[in-house]
C-alpha cells in the first residue's frame, strides 16, 4: 500500500536527509549571519537607556501572534477539508511553515537589513518571516494533495528566495506600496502555487475526483480555518505597517471591508447555489471544486484586485487627505520626488513584475519537482494520508470515518 | 427535499437581496456618516505631535481581538452541538455578526458619538460594536434551528437599533454602571431572544426533538466555543473599561470569578446529574434540553444577577474603598451629585428598563419574523443543515456521521 | 455501567462535597488574606499618579492571554485522542485548571509576595498561577485515564503546594535561573505526575489497551492542541521575564527554536516510523504508545535537557555577550556575589532539588490517591467518558462513532 518496497527505502531516506541538510545549513547560516538588533540585545537595549515601553515588542507582539495564528491555524485547518487528507494538510503545514519561517529570515536578511555583514532580527524580522510562509503555504493549496513532503520542502526553499527578491525589487527598488501584501503575498503565493501545479498536471489524477471530496466533519475543520483567518485579518494587515495612526487605520478598514465582503458572499453564494442553498463560503467552495484548489479565487484575484486598487488610490492621493501622514502612506510622493500619477505607474509596474516573478518561478519550481527520484506520490495515492502517515484504526477493526468505506463487508 | 419549487425560488432570490440591500444601504451610510477619529486619521494624528504609544490602540486592541474570537469562534461554536446544524449554527453566526458589526457601529454612532453630524470610528467603536453582535448572537441561541437566514438578518436588523437605544438610556441617561454587560448585553439579549422565542412556538416542533440532541463530536465543538468563551471573559470585560488600574482589576476579578465559578458548576452537575454522571458544564446540559436551548440560564439569570449584585455594589461604594478611582467607577457619587442610595436605585431602574425594551423589542420582532414570506422554515426541516446548505456526501454513497442514519440499509 | 449503586451513590457526593470544601476553603483565604496590588487598586494606582501605559497590565496582559490559551486549549486538546474519553480529558482539564489557579495564587503567594499579612495580587500573579496549573496539567497527562475527579482534585492540591515549595526554593533561596520553566514546570510536573502514575500501577489494565488508541478525528482534535501549543509558546516563555529587551529576546529565542526542532522531529519520526512514515509528530506518537502517556517524553526529557542547558549558559556567561543585561539575567553573577562556575553549581542543585521534590510528592500522592474511597475507576472503565459523562446517543439508535462498535449488531 506504501509502495514498492524501493520507492518505501527511498522515502525513508529522503526526507529525514532533506530535512537535516535544510536544517543543518540553515542552523549554520544563523550562527554566521544572524544577530540580534538593538531592541532584543541585553547589551545594546540597556546601553541605550531606553523605557521599556518604547520597545518595538510592545507595539508589535501582539500582532505578530495573531498572524502566527493565522498561518498555523487558519492555513492548516482551512486545507484539512480533504476527507481522507487532514493529517497531511495539518502536517505539511507545519513542515513548510516551520522550514520557511527560518529560511526567509535569512533571505529577506541578506536583500533587506544587512548591517556590517550581518542580518539583525528581532519581533519584525518575525512578523516578514510569518508573512513569507502565509505564501508558501498559499502555494501549497494549490498543489495540496498532489505532492510528498520532500517535494513540498523544495518548493519552499525555491519560493521563499524568489519571493525575498520580488519583494526587495518592489519595496526597494520601485518604491511600490503593498498594503496587505497584496502583491507580495497574495498575488505572488498564488500564482506562483498555480504555474507549478500546471507543470505538474497530471490527466489520470481525475480518476481521484472523488477523494477531493470533504466529509461534513472535515468541512467544519475548514471552517475553523476559515474563522481563524477571518478573525485575525485587521492584525495580520496592521502587523508592519507604521506605528501609530498607520496601524489603527489598516485594522479598522480590514475590520469592515470584511464584514462588508461577507455579507456579499453569502448573497452571491445563494444566489448561484443549487437551488438557493449555501455552500461553505462560497469562495472555499471553489477551493475545492477546482483542479487547483482555488487559490486562484482565494488569493490570485483577491490580490490582483487590491493591486489595482493600490494603483488608483496612488493616483488620487492628495495632501489633504492624509496631510502630515502622507509621509509615511506614499514618503516618495510626500517628499515630492513623484507625482502621484508616476506612482501609480509604478504601482502597477510592481504587480506586473510580481505575476513575472510567480510564473516563472513557478515553472522552475514545476521542472524542478518533476525530477523523478523526489517521490511523487503515484496517481491513485493522492489525497490520501496513508501514503505519508501511521493513520490510527489502519490496521484494526475500529477504523473509524474517512476509512470505513474501505472496510470489506463481511457481514453479506 | 428542500421543500416545494416555488418555495425554493423565493428562497434564491430573498436572502441574496436582502444582504445586497442591507449591504448596499450600509455602505451608503458610512459613506456619508463615519469618519476616522482623530487617533485613525493620518492628518489629525500627525497634526496632534502624539507619542505613538499614546495611540489607543495599543491599549485596547489586543483585548478587541479577543473579543472578536469570542464572538466569532465563541460563540459560533457553543452552537454547533446540535447534531445536523453545524455548518447553519457556524454559517449564520458569521452572517448575523458581520452584519450587527457594521450596522451597530451607525447605531451607536448615531445615539453615543456624533461629532460635527459625523460618526467617529475607533477601535472603541470596534469593541462596542463587537459586543452588540455578542447580545445578537445570544438572541440567535434562542432561536437556533428554527429561523431562516433572512428571518434572523431582520431579527438583528431591529435589535441593534434597541440595543443601542436601551444603551443609550442606561448609560447617557442615567448614568447606569453596566460591569461586564450584565445588562446591556446579557440580559437584553437573552430576552429579545426569548420573548421572539415565545412568539414564534410551533407545537408541532416537538416531534423533531431527535435532531435537537447532540452527538459525541458536536458535543466537543460546542466545548471549544465554551472554553474559547472561558479564556477570553477577562478581555470581554476589561475591554471598554477605563485604562490602567481599571482594566487592569476588572481582568483579573473576572478571572478568579470563573476559576470559582467552574468549581461550582462541577459540584452543581455531579449532584443533580443522574448516576452522578457529569453533563457538559451544566449551563449547556439545559441549553440544550430546554425549548429556548438553555439562553435563560447561560445569559438572562446571570445577567440579571450581575446587575443585582450591581445595584448592591453601587449602595456600598465608598471613598475608603476607591480612593480617587471612584471617579472613575461611579464618577456622579464621586463628583456628590448623587448619594450611593440613588445611585444603586438608578441601577435598579436601569435593568427594569433593560426588561421591558427586550420584552417589547423581541415581542415585535417575533411579530415580524411571522410575516409569511420571509420563509421560515417548516416544521420537519427545522434544526437540519440540508434546508440551506450544500452537505457533502449528499448525493453520494461515502454519507458521513450525522448523515448515515439516513442511508437506507441494503445490506440486510 | 456506573458501578454499583454504592459506588455510584458514593460518587454522587464525593465530588460535589469536594469542589464545595475546596471551594469553600479557597474562597475564605482569598477573603482574608489577597489585596489588589499597587496597579490594580484603584486608590493606591491613583495615588500614585501614574501614567496609564505603565501599568504592568499592558506589558503582560497579552502574553498572558496567550498562556491561558495554552493551559485550557492546548493542554486540554493535547489530552482529547483518546477514542472515548474526549469529555473526560476536556472537562477535567477545566476542572483541575481552575482549582489550581486559585489554589496557586495562595500557595505563591504566602511562599513568595507576602506584603504586611496580605497577597498582592495583578497581572503577574495571574501569569504564575496559569504556569502551576500547565505543571498540574502535565502530571495529569501521566494519569489521564485511570483517575476519577476526585482523585485529581486531590492530586492538584497536593502538587500545587510542592509546586510553590520548589519553587521557592529554586527561586528564593538557590537563586537559579529557570529559562521557560524548564525545571519547575515541565521537570516537576513530568516526574511528580510518572512517580504518581507508578504508585498507582494496576497491572490489569493492559487488557483495556485497545481504548488506549486514537481514532482519525480524536487525533486531529490532539492535533489542535499541539499547534495552540506551539503557537503560543514564545508568550509562554516571555510572559514572566523582564520588560524591555528580556523578553522580546526570550519570545524571539523560542521562536526560531522552535522551527529548528520542529524540522527535527520530521526528520526523526520519518527515519524511525514504519515504512517510513510519519506518526503525528513523534513526540505525541510515544505519548499514546507508552502506559505513562509520554509525559517524559515530552516534558520530562525536555526538562531536564533544558535544566542541563541552564548549567552550560551559567557557566559560559560573561558581561562581554549581556552587558548591562547580565544583571537581569544572573544577577548575583552581575553583582560579583558568585562565579559563573558557582552559578552553574547552583543551576544543577536547583534540578536535583526538582527531581527529589517531584518524586518525593509523588510518591506521597499516588498514596493518598490509593486510599480505596476515592472512587478510581474500576480497571474495565478506564478510558472511558460514560463512567463520569452522560454521553450523547448512549440511549439512542443514533450512537455515533466512539460508540458505534458497541452496537449490538442486529443485522447479522
Amino acid at each position: 500500500m506504501a509502495g514498492s518496497p524501493r520507492r518505501a527505502a527511498s522515502r525513508r531516506l529522503q526526507l529525514p536527509l532533506l530535512c537535516l541538510l535544510l536544517q543543518g545549513a540553515t542552523a549554520i547560516l544563523f550562527a554566521v549571519f544572524v544577530r540580534y538588533n538593538h531592541e532584543t540585545d541585553a547589551a545594546l537595549w540597556r546601553w541605550g537607556n531606553h523605557s521599556n515601553v518604547d520597545n518595538e515588542f510592545y507595539f508589535r507582539y501582539p500582532s505578530f501572534q495573531d498572524v502566527h495564528v493565522m498561518v498555523f491555524v487558519g492555513f492548516g485547518f482551512l486545507m484539512a477539508f480533504l476527507q481522507r487528507y487532514g493529517f497531511s494538510s495539518l502536517g505539511f503545514t507545519f513542515l513548510l511553515a516551520a522550514f520557511a519561517l527560518q529560511w526567509s529570515t535569512l533571505v529577506q536578511g541578506f536583500l533587506h537589513s544587512m548591517h556590517q555583514g550581518h542580518i539583525h532580527v528581532g519581533v519584525e524580522s518575525m512578523i516578514n518571516a510569518d508573512f513569507c510562509a502565509g505564501a508558501v503555504l498559499i502555494s501549497f493549496g494549490a498543489v495540496l494533495g498532489k505532492t510528498g513532503p520532500a517535494q513540498l520542502l523544495l518548493m519552499a526553499l525555491l519560493e521563499t528566495v524568489l519571493f525575498g527578491i520580488n519583494e526587495f525589487v518592489l519595496l526597494s527598488l520601485l518604491g511600490v506600496k503593498d498594503a496587505g501584501g497584496s502583491m507580495t503575498i497574495h498575488t505572488f503565493g498564488a500564482y506562483f502555487g498555480l504555474v507549478l501545479s500546471r507543470v505538474l498536471y497530471r490527466p489520470q489524477l481525475e480518476k481521484s475526483k472523488h477523494l477531493q471530496g470533504s466529509v461534513y466533519h472535515s468541512d467544519l475543520f475548514a471552517m475553523i480555518g476559515t474563522i481563524f483567518l477571518w478573525i485575525f485579518w485587521p492584525s495580520f494587515n496592521s502587523a508592519p505597517t507604521t506605528l501609530g495612526d498607520g496601524q489603527h487605520r489598516t485594522a479598522l478598514n480590514t475590520y469592515y471591508s470584511l464584514t462588508a465582503s461577507t455579507l456579499g458572499t453569502f448573497a452571491l453564494s445563494a444566489l448561484v447555489g443549487e437551488h438557493g442553498r449555501l455552500d461553505m463560503p462560497i469562495l472555499e467552495a471553489k477551493f475545492k471544486v477546482q483542479d487547483t484548489c482555488g487559490v486562484h479565487n482565494l488569493h490570485g484575484m483577491p490580490g490582483v484586485l487590491g493591486a489595482l486598487l493600490g494603483v488608483l488610490v496612488a493616483g488620487l492621493a492628495t495632501h489633504e487627505a492624509y496631510g502630515e501622514g502622507l509621509d509615511s502612506v506614499f514618503p516618495l510622493v510626500a517628499a515630492g520626488q513623484r507625482t502621484t500619477a508616476s506612482q501609480a505607474m509604478h504601482q502597477l509596474f510592481g504587480l506586473f513584475v510580481t505575476l513575472t516573478f510567480a510564473s516563472v518561478g513557478g515553472g522552475l519550481g514545476g521542472l524542478l519537482l518533476r525530477l523523478p527520484f523526489l517521490g511523487s506520490p503515484p496517481d491513485p495515492q493522492c489525497y490520501e494520508d496513508q501514503v505519508y502517515w501511521e493513520v490510527p484504526g489502519e490496521h484494526e477493526d475500529e477504523a473509524q470515518g474517512p476509512l470505513r468505506a474501505e472496510e470489506p463487508d463481511t457481514r453479506a
